[in-house]
Order: C-alpha cells, then structure tokens, then sequence
C-alpha cells in the first residue's frame, strides 16, 4: 500500500479515538506521522487483536521463573529467548557475556535490645557475607551520607541505618534526583563503602521501595577495593521505622544479622540478540532492548520479563506484518543488567565497530503498566522528530516525550553518540514491587503490556524506516542514568 | 453536672459538628442520649486532647512485639497490662489461663514440577509439622468443599490446594458469608480434616488475604482426632495463582512442602482483668474487651493489639474523668484468641457464677481504623437502645448500628444470654494485613485509634451507668462468629 494514501485516512482513524483530535491534531503531527499512519494503524491493529505480548511474559515468569545471573534459570531464559525469536521467524542468537555469579543463601536479622523483634532483611546484591553467626552492633541512624559524614569516628565498630523514606512519585528518577528512587538509590549503591570508610562494621538500608507490606526490597551495591568491605542488607520500611522509634527512646539499640550469600566464580552466559535486517540500509541499526536477567526473589515479571516480552512482541509485530524497514532493528535482551551490566558493556565492545551506524536504542525497563511516552537524549532536533513519531501513539496515552532518555543496558554505548530512547511506562505502583518477591506475573496486564508492544513496535518500525535519522547524542548530553 | 442541665448543651454540641444536624435529630436520639450528652462530650473531648491509645499500642508492639500463646512476649504482655493499667489507677489483676503453645520452626515450600518455583508458605496455627525433609505430591486444586467431595478417591496420595479468592468487603464478614472474610475461612479452618477424609496427604490454602505482596496469611485451624491429621499451610495469593496457571497447562502439577511446627505441652498464661466497680450496682458488669494474644509473623497491632489499646484508654477516660458509673466495667484482655481460645472459655468458666449479672459484652477485634458504629445480639429493643447510645458517637461516624454483635473471645458467654456487642471498623483494608508480617504499628492512625477508644468508653458508660439494661440473647438469637 503506497504511503500517501494513508493520509485520507486519518479522519477514520481519528473518529475510532475519541480523544484523538485533541490529542494529536494533524497540524502538529508533521509529514513523518502522516507518512507512518498506515503503518501504525496496522501495528497497533494486529497487536490488539492478536497481542502475544502477555503469553511470552508467562512463560518467562511461570515457566523459568527468577533468572538472577550465574542461575541455571538465567540460561533457560537465553534458550528459551532464542528458540522463541526463531519460532517467531526471526533470527535469532546467543551473543556470549561473562557474568557474575552471586548467590544469596540463608539470611536472618533481629533486634537484640532494647526489645527483641525479627527484622525483615535481604541481602543487597554482591553483598560479602557476615561471619557465621552473623555480626552484632549498636545501630547509628542517618537519612543521608551528609549526616554520615557528620558523624565522623561516632560510627566506629557501628552498624550503619541508612533510613530514609522513599517518595511515591509517577515515574522513575533518575540518580541524584531529590525525590522518588533517584533520591536514596545512591545511598544502596555506595552505602556499604561510606559507612566503612568511617569504620562501622555493618551497613543496613531502609528497603527503596513505596509500599508497606514489610517486603525488603534487594538490590545491586558496590564496593570500592581500597575500603574494607563490610556486608550489606536491606530491612522492611517497617522495620526501619521501628529502629528509629527505638532509637527516639533514647537508648541503643542492638541489632544482629547474618547472611550467607557468596560470589562464586563468573560464569559463562549471554545476550539474546535477534534482527530484522533492513531492506536497504541494513548496517544501520535500530536496538531495541529490555533485560532477561532479573533478581532472585521475585520472578521478574516487571522488572524486567515486561521489557523482554514488549521487545520480542515489537519484533514479531514487525515481522509478522512484512513492513520491511529500510535499517535493520535489532532487538537485545541483555543478561545482568541487575548485578553488574556485563550485557550491556558486552555488546557495545563486541560491537563496537558498529555504533557509528547504531542511529538509536530504545530500552524499556520501567515495569508493563501503560505506557506513557518516550523519553529521549539526542541532538539538536531529535526531541522534536521523537515527539511527531510518538503522536502516532498518542491515543492510547503514549505519546508524551521527554527530554533525557535511555536504559542502563544501553548506557555503554554512550560515547559512540547513539540517540538514546526510553519507553516509558506509568509508575505509580512499580517501586512497590520492585526487587521484591512481590514482582510476579499478576502484577501485569495483558493489555497493557499489549499497548507498550504496540508503542515500541511503531517507535522502532519508523525510526528504522524513514527517510532521516535522528541527530545523535554529544558526548555531555545528558542522558538516563542506570537502575 | 445535673444530667438535665445537659440537655441544653445539645445544639452548641451540634454546632461543633456540622453533621449532627442531619445524622443525630433531637428527635430520634431519645432520653438516654440527651442524659449522657455531657459525659460523652468529656469522653470525647479528653480523648481528643489527651489521647494515650496509640502510646499503649507502641509500647505493647515496639517493646513486646508479636505475642503467640505460649510465647514468653504473650507473658511479657500479661505482666505489662497488669502494671500499665494500675499505673494508670485501675485495679487488675491476672487471672490463669493454660495456653496451647504451638511454635512456628522452618518452613519452606517449592514447586518442583513443572517449573521449579520457591512458594512463599507458612504452617497454619495448630498444624502438625511434615517428616524432616517434608512431603511431596501432585497437586489437586479445589475452589470449595463441594468441589472437594465431588472428587472423591481422586484426592488420594495427592496434596489438596484449596484456592478460592477472597473478595473484598469493607467489614469482616461472618462464617458462612458468601463474601469476604466469612466465605473463605471455613477452608480454613477445616480444610485439613476435610481433605484427610479423602486420603490426602497434605494440604495447603491460598491465603485469606486481599493484598498482592505475595504475604502468606496464617491462621487457625482444626483437626478432627478421627481423621488422619495432614500438615496444613498457607501460600500467597501469587502461588496459588502460578499453581492454578500451571495446571491449566494440563500436566500434573508437584509441590513439596517441610514444615516444622510444633505443639508443645501447654503452659500458664493468663487474661489480664481489670476494674472500674459500679457506684450503686457493683455486681451488674459491662465486660469490655480484646485480645492480648497475636500471630507470630507480625507484631499483632491491628490484631488485636488495637482492640487491647482501645479498652485500656476507654478504662482510664472512665477513671480520670471520675465517672462513676452505677455498674461495674471490666475490661478483659484476653488471652489466646487466635489458636484455641483459652482465655475466653476460661471467663466464662471462671466467672459462670456471675454472668446472669453480666448486663453486656463488647469486644473490639476488627482493627483499628475509624470506628464505623457497633453491631448488638440481644433481645427485644436492646439495637434501639444501643443505636440511641451510638448517636453520641455518630458526629465522627461511629453512629452506625447493625444486628449481630459479638466477637471470639466473649462468645463463650453466649449460654447465659449475655447481650454483645461489636466495636466495628472500617474495613477495607483489615485483610491486607491480617495474619502477616505486616500486621505492624505503622498500620494504625492515632487519631483513628482514639476515636475508637472514645467510641468504646461511651457505649460501655453508658450501659453501665443507665437506669435499665439491654434485653439479653435468647439462645438461636444471632451472634457475630468467631474468627
């Protein structure tokens, strides 16, 4: 069908949509959407009445279930990755990434005095171990690394509170943010080092999460080679509240904890990487990306089975209805985004003669609720060219675009100037599941997760297809920071 | 203060309240509530200003925590509301108790086949523990006992599942009900006995619960020492789910279950009495009550650590506003509510002598969020009388009235006609909580807690100060069931 008929069909288009003719008036829209309203039409048409997008997240959360890396699932999910694409009539293979190996073992924690209670406790992820029998110590409270440092030596020989309340906000933040995730994700990532630095012995964490059902949340942290590593855990909002009140009492408070986790030896994995070749440009690439790895205590299934399942459902969109694009699309599912991102800086070496060429990266990592837009780093002109593709999307709620895009997955190939996309889901109840064993499969729904398919779908086809390619990212241009 | 002088304070009570004019006419609100105008404004007032239900409540879930029969914090508990409410000048007293002392142990639960799933389990109260290592088996799911019976010697050598949503009301429903509550816990409760007849070898049940956090709901449960006993636990409503998805794949589905419960010989414990004697009529009693026992996954604070709180503030407002009412009120928090009931069947054994005496019985056990009104089992006119005394506490909501009152721990009390009644709360959110860890202190708002203390210390002066008393249950009249 030739592209210029769609544009008499926009008026029928729009009357499907009630909300279409404010939403997306044509006098905005720009000859990209025009050009691509067929083509959308015909996207989010199939996905609707025949989305899959909900069956391939299933399997992976029912079927395989968590799929932290080093796992034996992990390595059913890459399998299953492969044999699903080729199935699909999509070339498909396992591009090798070595992966951390973390295991987390058995893990206690309880307040030994003024009262005793249980605490609900994790590990964070990477975490050494604590001694058998755990390590006990007097706990020291601060919201911030700021009141840390205040402390000076006041922390030696202590167990480190780090408790500060998250906020709920609609979205994700990113790092370094004052509210939401962004603003206590720093503290989980290098609290175990500060804390250590000033001599405590052990660190805890209020959970990072917006929910109260006494669920620790884990997490990935770090450590630094030239300060003493000390074990690091989470504990239930729930229970850090009740050392704060504890604490307002007035006396010490006592706290003992154990854990068993180990890092074993790295391990032999991969990244799923399946293609659509382009039909004239075929070594200029568009990635579309989401991460099979996941933590262990849930199944994954927002974080992240929902950006495998919109990934592998765009590509079987795309294929199953024949469009053809000119560029090639390329999805990825990368292992280890969680513990380490050896997937993601994998392919951007491995591929790294290539980047010149990769003219965008979409990643989805903000859970399956509806998706809400995109959000986008490039250069002068791609916010606005973003903006006029997402209008296509626009009438069931994705078309909103936002400066500042990308994935933590896609992050390494940053310095090659790749135009960087996020699909951007609605987050109002993402981080009450977060890293909890709470994220499972009933958390999503199928149309929804159908709708941010249907949105990656169009987005990828189009970017891969039209004529221009978006102005790529500067090298200071900012850019989503990592999970 | 003359009780006539009272009368005219009416409309400037009303105009503190905008709502009175509507919800509380002169008209219907009937001698006895014109009568304790004044003492119900006192009893609200101090409430408001110098509230203490929430300050018992964290001292009791802070200090002590979760509080199983059998337990030492469940001794701890005794000791602590003896000494509290002298502190506060009631005279109490402990009165023996022997309490079932079951212990929870390790557990874990998984599923091995067709995927290999952790399940998130806990051993209901009272179960026995599995063979070390546990047991394994196919699963048969049932949505009701109907169902169950209809299988017949299909059930043998399997492990029965007993998966039935829980819907969500916004007060806890009956035994029997259709809805909520009430038409889940029957499984509950019989649920091993039931199956066993069948030749099952073990049992487990979808969580009575209304959240999706993936919290295990724990509970009580029964054994018939004609059958079998099977070990019995519950899994979250998300395990349940994976379970029901999988067997709908059409393979056998095989779970394996270890649980190390144990019933220990039972122990001294106690229901902690306490006293406000009557002015002119000593030996007439208003009980007042809740129960001091909890589950051991949380710290019991909206079960039933609300309702214990709500009767000792209703006490002390009775006693520092120097009431004096012509009966007596005695508060009695129970004991063993949760897994047995000792403490209830205790008074009513112990205290046999003097219920023809026992003018009315309210229990609050139904959390802790705002008072909605009370429910009343008696005989003829006593819901007039009772929803008369409930319009002083209507301006804050607490003014609704409805046939069936009662609650576990005062039900004993049934044979001797004694009326009861029930402290209701708003419910929505009772059953995200119940029964799991995260039945915690955070749950509970102050102000909500002492509107209920005020709710409570109003209903119980005023029966025990009135000229005449309610009518009492005829044996069938309707009760509110146990939990």
């Amino acid at each position: 069908m030739s592209r210029r008929v769609c544009a008499l069909a926009l008026p029928v288009f729009c009357a499907l949509f009630t909300n279409c003719a404010t939403l997306a008036p044509r006098a905005s829209a720009g000859p990209t959407t025009a050009d691509y309203l067929d083509a959308a039409s015909r996207i989010v048409g199939r996905e609707m009445v025949d989305g899959q997008a909900f069956a391939r997240l299933r399997y992976l959360t029912d079927h395989i279930g968590p799929r932290l890396s080093g796992s034996p699932q992990a390595n059913l999910a890459v399998e299953w990755a492969v044999k699903r694409f080729t199935e699909d009539g999509i070339v498909a293979r396992a591009e090798r990434v070595m992966a951390p190996h973390w295991v987390r073992g058995d893990e206690s924690a309880a307040i030994l005095a003024p009262a005793s209670q249980r605490l609900h406790a994790v590990a964070l992820g990477g975490s050494i171990p604590t001694p058998t029998g755990g390590i006990t110590g007097q706990v020291v409270e601060v919201s911030s690394f700021d009141e840390l440092h205040a402390l000076g030596d006041r922390v030696k020989g202590k167990i480190v509170l780090y408790n500060k309340a998250m906020t709920r906000e609609g979205e994700f933040t990113a790092p370094g943010s004052g509210t939401g995730y962004g603003a206590v994700v720093p503290m989980r990532h290098g609290g175990a080092i500060e804390a250590a630095k000033q001599g405590a012995v052990g660190a805890l964490i209020r959970s990072l999460g917006t929910a109260d059902y006494r669920l620790p949340h884990t997490g990935a942290m770090a450590y630094d080679d030239n300060v003493t590593k000390i074990p690091f855990a989470a504990i239930t909002a729930e229970d850090a509240e009740l050392i704060h009140r504890l604490l307002e009492d007035g006396g010490p408070v006592t706290v003992s904890y154990a854990l068993g986790c180990q890092t074993l030896p790295d391990v032999p994995s991969a990244n799923v990487v399946a293609e659509i070749v382009g039909s004239e440009k075929p070594d200029e690439v568009v990635v579309i990306g989401g991460h099979l790895d996941s933590w262990d205590l849930g199944t994954g299934a927002i974080d992240d089975g929902a950006g495998c399942a919109i990934v592998m459902e765009a590509m079987r969109l795309i294929h199953v209805l024949d469009l053809k694009p000119r560029r090639t699309i390329r999805a990825v599912l990368f292992m280890n985004e969680e513990n380490g991102l050896a997937g993601g800086k994998a392919y951007a070496t491995d591929h790294r003669s290539e980047l010149a060429k990769h003219v965008a990266a979409i990643e989805s990592d903000s859970g399956a609720a509806r998706p809400v837009g995109f959000g986008i780093s490039g250069g002068a002109g791609a916010e606005e060219r973003v903006r006029e593709i997402a209008s296509l999307v626009k009438s069931f709620g994705a078309g909103d675009v936002k400066k500042g895009g990308g994935g933590a997955d896609i992050s390494p190939m940053r310095d090659a100037g790749v135009p960087f996309l996020s699909l951007r889901q609605e987050g109002t109840h993402y981080f009450d599941y977060h890293h909890t064993p709470a994220d499972t499969l009933d958390k999503v729904d199928p149309f929804e997760l159908s709708q941010n398919a249907a949105a990656m779908a169009v987005m990828a086809y189009v970017l891969a297809d039209m004529p221009d390619t978006l102005a790529r990212q500067e090298p200071e241009s900012p850019t989503r920071a990592s999970k």
